[in-house]
């Protein structure tokens, strides 16, 4: 048994990984960020918990310390806007922020983690805890999809390495050997409603792992709110690169089937 | 002296380019594309003209064969609604249209520039006409950028050379160090307008010349329209890779330094 630190974010990720962690009869304790859930994971759900502002970075130390963690995992999403807008830095975040090149929450993120690990708390994946939640290849879930539409994943996969590699973003819609929309900073949702605006029928989402992604910070992740997001804009096709993360497995898969939205790994 | 024929589009290209043919001393007969501009270019401003709708292809190289046209350009923009809902096709356009691979007008353009060539009419690059409207390197218009705009300028060309590359666009939007938007279907004031209200004050609107690109067909192009959409979109910054198109350029340069937008080229 060991003691796991979760640090949670919005969404269905950190309680996903509470039951995992705790199924395989370990100890977790866990950070909620302020104002990112409407009900903070407390206990007796978990052994132990605080919330904290995102920037608290000191007393999330202390916290670490009184339980013990012997692993740190980081998942559920951050929203952009406390780091570009609301961040109050303690000391230790503003330490961190001020030895940092410019540019985005990744490289904060991993400042975070190389300092974790130097005061001694390794950084896990979250993935590792989850294996029946990542992507294999093949028909995932849904409808099964032409040929033509198995051409433009494996063409959109091509694609969404390359924006991948350049850390543009993880998301494409391609449509017929043409690319329709590329995920920036404006997040998954806000693409795919702009590519249904732009694309015809039988356009197909593609999600792919960046090339040089750290695999304990941020592994491209699809769920049931992928899928109404989808339906909203009438796009259908939904691919994965497997190892990708699917939220809810089961829901995700009964879903897909009932908004007739096909999936598949590559 | 030889004849000059031009298809055009939409815009300030094809006026420009009709100036520009007859001050070299040639004569120039214009195909208006029909629904693409509400003064089709006519005699006495040139020495012959027509109306056709996009697809009349038996009927364009009819009037290319009677004019005698020694060179066929290709300029102003062509609604892709057109391509892809309002498009009626002759016999001529339907044989190209029936051998082509999928996928967006650059592979219709392209085949049919190679029609034109193999029945001996040369197709030339609007910019070849135009040596005063190309971007060089430096400062451009407008108001001087700060040391860390002009970085955001090379690492946004180095982003905008790499979306090329993928055949996904021309344009980004990059602000210390983040690429904020990738123009893929879109276009670019849409693009634009989307960074405006998700970046912050320094972005850099980066347009870059594709590493594929073929010349004749589709040179990179901003003008007046593209500073308006910039200041809409409270953007203060655009770098032109060197070799882009700049429309009209005086009235550009006065119109960059009245909305206090700076424009390099790279």
């Amino acid at each position: 048994m060991k003691t796991v630190a979760l640090v949670a974010g919005r969404g269905a990720l950190p309680p996903m990984l509470v039951r995992a962690v705790k199924a395989q009869g370990h100890r977790i304790c866990v950070v909620n960020l302020k104002g990112h859930n409407d009900a903070p994971i407390e206990p007796p759900e978990v052994d132990a918990a605080t919330t904290l502002p995102v920037g608290a970075i000191g007393k999330a130390l202390k916290f670490l310390e009184a339980q013990g963690a012997e692993e740190v995992l980081f998942a559920g999403n951050v929203d952009k806007t406390v780091w570009y807008r609301d961040l109050r830095p303690d000391l230790q975040a503003l330490k961190l922020i001020t030895n940092l090149p410019d540019g985005g929450d990744d490289r904060i993120l991993r400042a975070l983690t190389d300092m974790l690990e130097a005061k001694g708390f390794p950084v896990g994946a979250p993935v590792d805890w989850l294996p029946d939640c990542l992507a294999p290849t093949g028909h995932l879930a849904g409808p099964e999809a032409s040929a033509e539409v198995v051409g433009d994943m494996e063409f959109g996969l091509r694609i969404a390495k390359g924006v991948g590699a350049l850390e543009i973003g993880q998301t494409v819609v391609v449509c017929r050997g043409c690319v329709v929309a590329v995920e920036a900073v404006e997040g998954t949702d806000a693409m795919i409603a702009r590519a249904g605006m732009l694309a015809k029928k039988g356009a197909v989402v593609v999600k792919a792992i960046k090339p040089q992604q750290d695999r304990r910070l941020d592994v491209p992740t699809v769920g049931v709110e992928t899928l109404a997001a989808m339906k909203e804009a009438g796009l259908r096709w939904l691919a994965l690169e497997a190892g990708c993360l699917i939220l809810e497995p089961e829901r995700f898969r009964a879903q897909a089937k009932a908004l007739k939205i096909g999936v598949y790994g590559r």
